[in-house]
């Protein structure tokens, strides 16, 4: 672990990478402040904002994302995150448009980084629902055509534009109100990074720097560079990906049995620059949480298949093994409580402090906001889903903000939303609740659908915050054009489903255009969870309550430790990632982290002033690439060449099979 | 092209990166000389650079670098260069000797880097005939063994110690003569890189880099670096190569399509780091060589199968495809002639080129030693061989200095020596002359051991001398070292072989361990030869004609054209290259010509500086690597991992194939 420059860089308040504290350096630090660089440029209050064509290229960029996430939903089921696509289009949009009118001489208020940063939050909240609203899994999952494709074929609901916009209205607004009480804890008191928003806010920057500034000019080329880099290795990447298990993305780069507990490098360009933008410690703790997982326990409990868990379970049962990897990093991020509160240092956290806590959103407000929109949604939801009783949906309303509160923490930390895990959850412990008999199925379904809507609205947004907060765009501004853009969304993403539905009548048949894969999947996963909940996995919940107690005891530790101690004590939240989704990406952090790290040795200086705006460039460079893909995919262009990896043994068997005659 | 800083980088006289023309970094260019590091040092006289303790551990290390290479000769057939390990060998074994004796009071004569050349250059010798001995190839290939393998059965001469021995050494010293003469053009008048050569100068002259200078130690640390960098590279390279066509040398980088004429970046360090080396002019010429055949010529000529040349023939029948690569080729390396003479410009040029020309070997002396040797030579192996008429030997005698001087030419501009290939063309012209009725088989083969000695042995050597030159070795000393390194090399590697021969009834046999390959390959190539050469494919002598024309005219335009736009015209030599090995190392060269282009346009000084200990660090560190991927694959490890590129359609299959059920 890194020994050395840890007082600027660790996880604790002093956090921020623009701050240098040798003091020879200081008139460098002037020169480091990004926000001294927009000192002369006014911050627009946060009504003038909100501008009438930036709602209108959200609604445009919205519908656009929406086909996309939509055809991806039911033809792969891999949705990429369109963040990145949606700052930098909302970008080139305005600009070409306010450069139009300047010519005209009509442009009465010039393109603000705010403005763009508004943009962005609406599209992120409004295709967001195009994901969380779940016609690509549970939502789908109730419909007729999924449910002959399961052994239970009697509990359905079909879908219908009118319940689902209800249903959407009803549940989407939640996310967004339980997380907002919790932008200055998570923003400002905490000073998370949310690498995803952190990237984002500094393309928007870089794209609105004012002339003259050197070392700025320097930055903004760094990140183009790596900008490019990185869109044109996700470019070469796709190539190589004809077929599953092709390609970088599965590179056995530590070995064949490695790879097979997810321990390899899978050059993902995305979370090499998230390694390199989060502290040391974040990077460190989910190595350790890589390693304890998929490296010791799964393997040791594997052993007992059989006789801790039945053999013949499905792979996504929770009760094989998979459940003691959901359960066990729930356990531990639940236990993970909250940390240290922080002071400011540099001047960008004052002059950004300032701004984000100057137009507030009274807490009554939105705390009463949640409290109505639950009352509501509980009057409401069991008229949709009669199976869904009215106390679920209440100690689901009681336990959601908890969850919320984590899954933002936990992206925060790593930039890994789990809402679908939460989902997971609540199609499990519902619908056991319910049981088989009284429609368990479709209760849970919902209750997957309520859950996940809260939950990845939550961190969705949180990340946007951090935006905000980067970008000096005022809370309250960030807040109604989240509101505008989840709206959008809740009757943007059902219409565009809508057409879909009625245009192809053969959408979830296997081997069809549009087999929508996780409809299926999670049908499924409902009719596993009502066979009741008392069949979790021998000593699963044994080892939750240890790893509960271990979080919690961690992070006492934490606190009581010294300054000089905390930044080596790993964090549970962190740790808890890769339990479920695997250490590969822990493994990219890592390699992000190092060569931050050998960086850092061969010049401070340079890698304090230059490493953002490196990692954001592999950040947005790939999160850019996702369009094109998305595009690609959609139009049917599939990659030429499969890269694959194959042992010796197979391999002979495989060249022998090409070659009869060889 | 390049259009910028190419007074100094051109392919002509005034090409030495380490010269700056700016007058304003004077000061840097005395602190970029290496010779003015040395200039302390006393050089010592030729006499004293041949030690007693060099030749005992040049003896040492050609016994086992004739193991490794006869070994892989029986077993692969596929001989790595292993000049790096021998000078980094030299270089251990030597030092830790004089350090020993050192504290012990008992050191006489320090460790010069001369004396490590001069253990290098023999070392190179002495196992250059493991590999031009034919062990593996041609001289197997007339053993009854290897015959009962071909449709001839009664032309064979099995292998026995003493004709072997005698053989080699009426064949070897041919070599050395003939080039002996040439090694002040080829140096210093025409300045040719030698990229190997310059490496292996490089590593040796940091070996033996004074302390205190500054600069000198940064190179020595880059050049550490990418030492390091692609030794690593190398090593992780192997895990991914179980079978044939498996790993990054394999990677179909521009497509399958180009793949297929081999037009992809191989990954290979050595030929970027040789693209480093060479002249841009050098690397444009390959490419567009590449781009010439590869890319246009022979897929033209290869919509012409079954009509301009027989659709049933094998792949390596110089009657077909292959015919038009190696004529073609030979044709227009033979029509450029000589370039023009040089002027120095360096302290470094100077201070080397003095030392290079204080030790003359006299003319007369190489020429009558040629004369002498070829003399013995044409009257004795006839007894060997009786099919070989002394007149065959005559001609080859004649012509063979002229190729001798191509091969050593085109090696310096390109690193790469087409040794075998001029091999095989002897099989043809004299196994054809013969006739199968005269044993032409038999004739055939020695023909090729001849030729490929004195060809293979001339372009060693050479690389030799420009090492020499680079570390201030006396001529005198490589000489004498040469002459003794083949005359170990002619005992030695006939011991060796006798030993494998001996000890393993079934060298030869297909699927045994030892199934040298590449005998049989050879002995096929003679039964083709011997049907006569009236039978080239159509047009192909038209093409020869063609190509070899062109050659001289470019290099008449060239002679003509003012420096500047010399520096423009491609090298005929170095465009014939790749017309026989194919594109993918043109693909690499220019990687490292595009990596130095950019460096010098971001920091010239910086990229003149430590160009060179990049490009060698690069070229030695992957020359190392050879040697443990060498040990391992004797010790019968093998790479665990495939790496296979499939086309989409191929893969669906293999997929299927794989898991029957899916």
């Amino acid at each position: 672990m890194p020994q050395n420059g840890r007082e600027e860089n660790g996880y604790d308040p002093e956090d921020d990478r623009n701050v240098n504290h040798d003091n020879g350096k200081h008139k460098e630090l002037g020169e480091l402040s990004v926000e001294r660089l927009f000192e002369n440029q006014e911050v627009p209050s946060w009504r003038k904002q909100l501008t009438v064509r930036a709602f209108v290229v959200s609604f445009v960029l919205s519908i656009l994302f929406s086909f996309i996430v939509m055809k991806l939903n039911l033809t792969t089921g891999i949705i990429p995150s369109l963040n990145v696509s949606a700052g930098l289009l909302g970008f080139f949009f305005v600009k070409t448009w306010t450069k139009l009118l300047r010519k005209s001489g009509l442009l009465k208020q010039p393109f603000t980084r705010q403005e763009n940063t508004v943009i962005q939050t609406c599209v992120v909240a409004s295709s967001g629902i195009a994901f969380s609203g779940g016609f690509g899994s549970y939502l789908f999952g109730m419909s007729e055509r999924i449910a002959k494709l399961s052994t239970n074929t009697h509990d359905f609901k079909n879908p219908s534009l009118e319940w689902i916009i209800g249903f959407l209205f009803v549940v989407s607004f939640l996310g967004l109100f339980s997380v907002v009480p919790l932008r200055k804890i998570m923003v400002i008191d905490f000073r998370l990074t949310y690498p995803s928003g952190t990237a984002t806010a500094y393309l928007i920057n870089s794209f609105h720097t004012p002339q003259g500034a050197k070392l700025a000019k320097k930055q903004v080329r760094e990140l183009g560079k790596f900008f490019s880099f990185s869109f044109l290795w996700g470019f070469f990447q796709w190539f190589y990906t004809a077929g599953d298990d092709c390609g970088f993305a599965s590179f056995p780069s530590l070995g064949l049995k490695a790879y097979k507990y997810k321990f390899y490098f899978d050059f993902s360009a995305t979370y090499v620059g998230v390694g390199m933008i989060c502290p040391y410690i974040v990077n460190v703790s989910v190595l350790v949480g890589g390693i304890l997982s998929w490296g010791l326990m799964w393997p040791l409990i594997e052993k007992r298949k059989g006789d801790w868990y039945s053999a013949d379970l499905p792979e996504t049962s929770l009760h094989g093994l998979q459940g003691y990897r959901v359960f066990i990093a729930i356990a531990m991020i639940l236990g993970h409580s909250s940390d240290h509160v922080s002071s400011q240092v540099s001047y960008d956290d004052k002059r950004r402090t300032q701004l984000f806590l100057k137009d507030q959103i009274p807490a009554w407000f939105s705390i009463g906001g949640y409290v109505a929109i639950a009352a509501i949604s509980t009057a409401t939801l069991p008229h949709i889903f009669h199976q869904l009783k009215w106390y679920y949906i209440l100690v689901m309303y009681i336990f959601a903000p908890i969850l919320a509160f984590c899954n933002a923490y936990g992206t925060g930390l790593t930039d890994w939303s789990l809402a679908s895990t939460y989902g997971k959850l609540a199609i499990f412990i519902i619908g056991a609740w319910a049981g088989a008999s009284h429609g368990g199925v479709l209760a849970g379904l919902a209750a997957c659908g309520v859950m996940m809507n809260i939950v990845s609205t939550a961190s969705d947004l949180m990340q946007d915050f951090k935006t905000g907060y980067l970008t000096l765009a005022s809370p309250r501004s960030m807040f109604v054009s989240q509101l505008i853009g989840t709206a959008m969304g809740c009757i943007i993403s059902p219409c565009v489903f809508w057409l879909f539905y009625k245009a192809f009548d053969d959408i979830g048949q296997l081997g069809s255009q549009y087999p929508a894969p996780n409809a299926v999947v999670f049908r499924n996963m409902a009719l596993l969870g009502v066979d009741g909940f008392s069949s979790l996995p021998r000593n699963c919940l044994l080892l939750c309550y240890v790893f509960f107690g271990a979080a919690i005891l961690i992070n006492f530790i934490r606190d009581l430790a010294g300054k000089k101690w905390r930044q080596f004590i790993p964090l549970p939240m962190a740790m808890a990632i890769p339990f479920y989704i695997g250490s590969y990406f822990t493994i990219d952090m890592c390699v992000g982290s190092l060569i931050l790290f050998v960086w850092e040795k061969i010049n401070k200086a340079k890698a304090d002033a230059f490493g953002p705006a490196v990692a954001s460039g592999l950040i947005c460079g790939d999160g850019i690439w996702t369009l094109p893909a998305s595009i690609l995919a959609l139009a049917g262009v599939k990659p030429p060449i499969c890269m694959k990896f194959l042992s010796r043994g197979t391999n002979i068997r495989v060249d022998n099979f090409l070659t009869p005659q060889g």
